[in-house]
């Protein structure tokens, strides 16, 4: 491992997946915090749900890269079936902040699957 | 609070604090694994110790400013404080991930102190 | 630091206060999903926002004490803090849900301030 | 599920469980930093990347049982894996911070494959 451990970051072949996983995150929480703004809150419970579910998986999958951790290929294919569960429920709303992260889901778990293949 | 918020995680005032954070905290985690793989990894505990402490309070404000925390001040003054405990010990090594994992922390302390007094 | 630290998380100092933690972090969490479940949800937004919040700074609170973080006195400060805030709200609402995460949070919040005052 | 729902996190099916991810995770938290004080800490350095994932997934894991998360089942069957993998490394090493997190990872993947499995 050590041979071809990289030295940065930057080097790093999962520093891509590293960055859709911390947007994917970071417009989940986003999402679970405006739907709780929304006046059909009670209609967002789920939505709401998804979110925290997905921001979770996504930051841990971030930081397991980061860490080049032996189990990322196990942990971001997780990450992408809860990221395709969270996108399948946000495009259901209309509200930017859902559509926004239904988006950010749906390359999250693509670039989650291109990983745990690699 | 309704009426000032954000549609979208792009439009938040946060945005580029999220995104400075995001990239501290994996920078800081790449680097404690990085520090493990050194020969000289005995010389490096304190910096994996601070690494890991300042990962995990980079990850947390990430996550208070996406839901736009009513403790985001807070957060983001000990996030700072945390980093630059990381910084100064990072410059102290050599490697390049500890070199560039100090960038990383004192920008994110900075923009960290910029948010908080905000 | 080495001579005085301990060989088992049994005997370390903060192993009261990590249970704390985790029992309010996971009631919080608890709370955050049945609130969600509530025919009054939209009443409830701010309490499963602050249930978010305090869930996040108690796990952080936990894992730092647990790691012999040279930040505990600190991060549990900001914790006991959090933890009034989510209590104070918890507090308004006769949910069995609410009024057990109130209880949890202020049992946390005494435990973070004995720990970052020792 | 509303129906089915439990009003407090006691009654909750996953209160065992949940204790034990969070037993766990702070003892594998306890033990990467343990490891680091030792004197031979380069010999332990695959054992505190381990805990540092191990740590990471009982988190996650004891969050979203308290949440009632719809991911439940897969996250527990990935955390018992990694259960697995961390106790197996920490049964190699005769240190007492070692042999007591070996122990945790244990109880903690056979109770999450329990829940799996339910």
């Amino acid at each position: 491992m050590a041979q071809t451990a990289p030295d940065t970051l930057a080097q790093s072949r999962y520093a891509a997946c590293i960055e859709a996983c911390n947007a994917c995150a970071a417009t989940c929480d986003f999402c679970s915090a405006a739907c709780l703004r929304e006046d059909d809150v009670a209609h967002m419970a789920r939505c709401i749900a998804l979110d925290m579910d997905c921001a979770a998986i996504c930051r841990l999958a971030a930081a397991a890269m980061a860490r080049e951790s032996a189990h990322v290929s196990e942990i971001c294919q997780l990450c992408a079936r809860m990221c395709d569960a969270c996108a399948q429920e946000c495009k259901k709303h209309q509200h930017a902040h859902c559509q926004d992260c239904a988006k950010a889901c749906e390359r999250c778990a693509q670039m989650c699957r291109e990983m745990a293949a690699a």
